[in-house]
Formats: structure tokens, sequence, C-alpha cells
């Protein structure tokens, strides 16, 4: 068993046990997703980077566990759209090899100051 | 190697060729996972249950791929704040077993009722 | 004093007396701005139509606090960077109309069936 | 007639002409606010106060569309739940001030170090 079937073993075991699928339409899991993802923004809300080195050093724990709820969300919505997370992963990974090639983005920040 | 270190190896042979490390500010990284979150809810507005079981009947793929920018925004702070996803994923699977205990919330939307 | 001037004046008032300009640069508050609408959406969460349609019975104050919330930093916001939200509404709206003419687009969803 | 109910007039106008009210449910239009919000956002992404600076000279006019586009959700969401926005935003203004009381929090940073 992979690390991914492993975990999402492990994410079904704990929904099937509270019986909570009849709850997880997509567009609600997907509000989810964001929902966390904000939490993990929350963190650094009000901080310069000098802020931000301090408060991760007793806080980092706290912001692992927002991380592990995106993660968690991630990986039901695959299980339930029938998404193979390795395959799409590794195909959007290519997609953005071929649309940042090295030689014109080494180094650059186009991409970043760019909308 | 596991899974996770394989997909966090992907990202950051990725990332070190072309010399990004330098932009990815933990503040900016979480806006990155805010923004990726929100173009997966995006594909799910202005559509009712049975939209969206049309919809993802040809635009699966689609949502792959933003789930797949999700996936390594997280895998990716992971990384670079020393969290290792896999402990902070275990340890906050606990966590909520022990705030929703089956006997109490099985088949309960409480949780979900609730702000 | 117009209805805008008069609320942005009761928000300036309030960060003056404070002495918070210090803090808001325009990053964070955008950053708020997200969280604040976000807060708006969580009460919607895991609710068909018609959980809404009782949850809002009871609850509807709770949810126009969240929307000030985000009204204050749309304002403030403004402020900061020198906009008349006034003028750069009714630019929007022109370019929606121009965007999406009455003929073409009257009860039609083609707007919010594609991404 | 005040600004905010001639605001109001204007996106109802635009509406009922394109006969879209039929799409609006509370939940979709708390979505749009998210999404409009983070569009915001996105135009700090990877960018350091002189960055935001410099970006701020030349795209003012495109932040502006896109507060504008957020004000336009709030005020419509009002309308629909029958929230008078003037109210709610005077009835928060005043929690704000007992909360964070001006001898306790003026200059201090408090409210902004934690979560």
């Amino acid at each position: 068993m992979s690390d991914i079937e492993r975990f999402s073993k492990r994410i079904l075991d704990y929904r099937n046990a509270r019986d909570w699928k009849q709850f997880h339409t997509p567009k609600d899991m997907a509000i989810s997703l964001v929902l966390e993802a904000t939490e993990v923004l929350e963190h650094f809300q009000w901080k310069n980077e000098e802020d931000i080195e301090n408060y991760l050093k007793d806080n980092k724990d706290k912001l692992g566990e927002e991380l592990a709820d995106v993660f968690y969300w991630v990986l039901l919505m695959c299980h339930d759209l029938g998404l193979d997370i390795e395959a799409v992963f590794e195909k959007k990974m290519e997609k953005n090899e071929a649309k940042y090639p090295v030689e014109k983005f080494r180094g650059k920040s186009d991409k970043y100051n760019k909308l």
C-alpha cells in the first residue's frame, strides 16, 4: 500500500465510523478546502518576515495542524471524485515544466511580478 | 524513499532548477495556498448538485490539476518549515478522533450545523 | 458629506484613536479582506438551500456583522490607496454592462456555467 | 436617496435587466464574495513593500476594480438578505469599540500578534 493509499484509508475509516459521507458534497468539500487554507494564512497576518521567524519558533506545530487539514481535504476530494492524486500531480508538474522552461525562468521573478 | 519524500523531491528539483526559493516566503506561500484552493472552489460556483454531476463528467481532469496545485503548496510549505506532513497529519487525525467521538457524532450533522 | 465619506470617517476615527495605521500595509489589509469574506462563507457551509433558509431566520444579524467587516476593509483599503469607491464602482458597473449585454445574456446562465 | 440606496439600485437594475436573480443563492453569492476578495489579494502576491509601492503607481485602477467587485457582492447580499448595511456597520463598529478600548489597545499590536 502506498503512503497516499494509507493516508486516504485513514481518512475514510475516520469518516465511515462517523457516517459523515452524506454531508460531503463536492461543493462543500471545496468550501472546506478554502476555509482550511485561510486558517493557514491567518497565522501570517499582520506579521513581517522577522515577526514570522520568531512566531514559527513556538507555533510550528499549530501551523502543521492547519496544513494537515488542507491535506485531508485534498486527499478526500481526490478519493470521492475518483482522481488519482499521484497521477494528477505528476501531470501538473509536467505542465508546469513546459510552461516555465528553465532557460527562460531561471532566477527570474517574471512569473511573480505579473498577474 | 516514501511517496511523500518522492513528491517533495520532485517539487524541490523543479524549484531548484529555476532558482525560485528566493521568492518563497512563508507568507507568500500561504497566499498561494489560498489562491489555489479558491481555484478549486471556482469550479463549483453557480452550480447545483445536478449541474456539478454533469460538469464533473467532462472536467474532472481540470479539477485534478487545481487540487494538485494545492497539494504542491502543502508539501512545499511543510518542507520549508521543517514539518513532517506524515507526522502532523497523524497527530491531527488523533485530535479529530478525540474531538468527535464516534458514539456522540455518528450520523450527526451537529458539527456541520454550527459555526 | 456623502454616506461613504461618513462611513470612512467613522473607520478612520476608530483607527486613529488606536494608532493602528502603522500595522495596515496594503498586503495585510488584503489578507484581512479575504479572511473576513471567508467568515461570511463559513455560515453557509454544510447547508443546503432549506437549511440556509432556516438558518437565516435566527442568524441574519451574525451574517450582517461579517458583511460589515468586509465592508470595513473595502472602505479602508480604498481610503489608504487613494481610490474613490464611488468612481471605481461606477466604472466597473459600466465595464460589466459592456461585457454582458442584456440582449445576449438575459436569463442565460452562460456566464455562470463556464470558468 | 442615500448613496447606499443609489448603489444598490444601480446593482439591482443591472441584475434585473439580465434576469440573473434566479442564480443568486446566498451560498453562491458568498462564494463570489470570497473569490473577488482573493482577486484583490492576488495583486500583492510575491511582492515586498517596495514592490507593492511601485506596482500601485501603475495598477491602482485595476485594484480599484477588484475592490468594486467585492463592494458589489456586499451590497447585493445585504439587499437579498434584508440587511441594512448602514445599521449593521454601525452596530459592528460599536462592538469593535467595546472589544478594543482605546486606553488598552492604543499603539499596541496585541490584537495583531495573536490568533
